[in-house]
């Protein structure tokens, strides 16, 4: 058994996902740092780790190189069951999940460095496109979620209830991501409100990018 | 207690896989059809059922309205546990979860109709250029799912073992959207063969876009 080791960037959303993961399950972990930018993370010794070049991936005590922030964040509340980041009944897991994936899979994805960088490559997006494009992709996404927790009696301090999961970890990840583009957060107070009540926890105070130790 | 009801789009490919998850379990479904090129999964009647304005949408058989095509699958995996979608074993699942958020993640997101059309609409991009950036982020992603697949011994007929799941559920229905764009397959055998081998299966034929009631 050796230690965890989470292979990650402080500013990416997805690596700031896992780490809150890990703080609130109490394990530590070796942090390594691959610097986006500068493409670390496209270099044969990470490729030999994680063929896929991205970040997060955690390695396991047994050795096992897990990929996917989401499917990393399951593994590690089926491995140490509390606190637990999903619902006990399987309606409040499918919400749990949707609200994660609304993020995870609508927002994310089209607005990470990768995207943004090709958009200026094959396009010429200026720096404006870039941010123009980055906003729409949330509010296309931030409506319906904001509309989705304020009309849902499920939501309570936070996503789902009065305890952290799965959804407030998307959710404060994706936050913090939009500070760096200027979203304008006035229409969505109760994923403003969400966000707060986590940052006053620990674990999301831990996990922040600022407090990584390859933070710039 | 109602019929389940399925919001979708033959062509959709996150609704394709919602459709061959309830055929692998054996659920009876109606269909309701939203012309995606139309705009009519934008206007107010399924605006009300689904802020998001996106397909698929499931609505459960008690009135709960399910979005996120993988969150739907997962809550249908544990409402009808035969046949099983994932694995017993947690790291078993975190691989089968990792598999298929690379594609619901990593591909489809970035590929999809609305990003596309945005590219056109705000970059001015060409027929040329959609196709290449859809090819673009099929294998960059393609590429280490292969390797993933090639090189681990647990790796059968199907992404894990000899019984179809969740991973083969995303891998299918982008290997038909693949299809749309000529994509190359040459360089993913094992992706080829898994998905050929999904094609056997009576859900998986059912579940395709062209033997839906709206195919074109």
């Amino acid at each position: 058994m050796s230690e965890i080791v989470l292979h990650n960037y402080f500013r990416s959303s997805t690596s700031y996902r896992v780490r809150i993961a890990l703080e609130m399950k109490g394990l530590s972990y070796a942090y390594v740092a691959h610097h986006l930018r500068h493409g670390e993370h496209r270099e044969p010794p990470y490729l030999a780790v994680n063929p896929q070049g991205l970040v997060p991936a955690l390695v396991w005590t047994d050795g096992h190189v897990l990929l996917q922030s989401l499917a990393i964040i399951e593994f590690l509340d089926e491995m140490v069951p509390e606190p637990p980041l999903l619902p006990a009944d399987p309606l409040g897991r499918a919400r749990v999940r949707m609200l994660a994936q609304m993020i995870a899979c609508d927002i994310h994805p089209v607005n990470n460095l990768r995207i943004l960088t090709s958009l200026r490559a094959v396009f010429g997006a200026s720096d404006a496109d870039v941010a123009n494009w980055f906003r729409h992709w949330v509010n296309e996404t931030f409506e319906p979620l904001e509309k989705i927790l304020a009309e849902s009696p499920e939501t309570g301090r936070f996503c789902h209830g009065d305890a952290p999961g799965l959804a407030d970890i998307c959710l404060v990840a994706q936050v913090a991501n939009n500070a760096r583009f200027d979203v304008d957060m006035g229409p969505y107070p109760v994923i403003s409100r969400i966000a707060a009540n986590c940052m006053e926890l620990p674990a999301f105070i831990k996990a922040a990018p600022k407090n990584q130790p390859d933070a710039e």
